[in-house]
């Protein structure tokens, strides 16, 4: 099975670490699937030929033997379908996982875009408190729990690079469990190596 | 197979009809699969009952002989994954029916809301230039097809949940072929079921 995804050949200072490609990559290393990465750049992210493959044009895009995919989401979801690591094999937990893929990326993820990059500060105002809502009823749901369900599924690894950007922000403190369980997801080995090899290329092909 | 999903008992005019529990009441129709509906109000929505079931206490809440589900995204690919109405029998074109959902809920919605509930004129400026790239996109991305893949899917549903956001802000003016995607939809027997289905109680609650 020979896996491709997309990512950037290069990003500011500022994204380095936080493109979506992340994502995929630590599903990835946590299925123990070797894949393999072209890196593209903004003159192929608005081709016709990339486009066909990633009709926002954003990263990653996925492809394996049997698939093309977009949507790290989707990627996720996908991968976690081939692997234990991410999902119990079990029917009915499985289904769950899902639930938190999405409640990650539909239920926190756009107030966290919200807060991190407002549009100004009353628009800022808005998010902090409409997430802060959303992080209260998550955080009431963790309870004293490790993980969103009972093991870590790829329902936590989503959560956690979402609940990442947000470390800046000060907002994670008023959630101490929250803020574990991100701590706890991003000392997986797996998730090292993620961000270790997304941000190789970011180094090598630095600006001079 | 007995399904139940949460809705609720009533809401103001403006949200009558954009419910999230549309989506998988049309799903459910498309399916062909009969559901049974708890209706719920603010008191049950925060209710640790409730949100042992739906972490957020939003609606829909989704229950059949073996899963508890949450999310509409999640619930629609779960019954998605029972119907060839949904998606194809094919496992690699089923695949990308999660794409599609996902970009629809991720790639999309999250713009949509900040333009039709902006916290001010500014981020409504801001949004509307964000959101007409990624319609951009999705339009160069249809071209003359009739629906996202080949075939009417899950995606097409839940594109179309999203799209109908936008049909009072003119958005869709600009972009003929993504809102008669949005008309085909629409006129869908399933679709219409659906949203009678989820305006008969807000009639029959509606305050004195």
């Amino acid at each position: 099975m020979t896996i491709t995804l997309t990512a950037f050949r290069w990003v500011p200072p500022f994204a380095q670490g936080f493109v979506k490609d992340l994502r995929v990559r630590w599903a990835l290393e946590e299925a123990g699937l070797a894949y393999e990465v072209t890196l593209i750049d903004p003159l192929i992210q608005a081709s016709e030929a990339y486009r066909a493959w990633q009709p926002f044009g954003q990263v990653p895009a996925y492809r394996d033997d049997e698939v093309e995919l977009f949507e790290s989401g989707a990627i996720v979801l996908h991968v976690a379908a081939k692997s234990e690591a991410l999902a119990p094999i079990d029917a009915a937990d499985r289904a769950r996982v899902s639930s938190w893929v999405i409640a990650a990326l539909n239920s926190i993820e756009p107030y966290v875009v919200n807060l991190v990059q407002p549009s100004d500060a009353r628009s800022a105002v808005k998010a902090r408190t409409m997430l802060r809502e959303r992080l209260a009823a998550l955080a009431a749901w963790l309870g004293e729990r490790d993980y969103l369900e009972d093991r870590f599924t790829a329902g936590d690894l989503m959560m956690t690079t979402v609940l990442r950007e947000l470390v800046t922000s000060g907002v994670l403190d008023a959630f101490p469990t929250l803020d574990a369980l991100r701590q706890r997801c991003e000392a997986r080995p797996a998730f090292g190596r993620a961000l270790e090899a997304q941000m190789r290329p970011f180094r090598e092909n630095a600006p001079a």
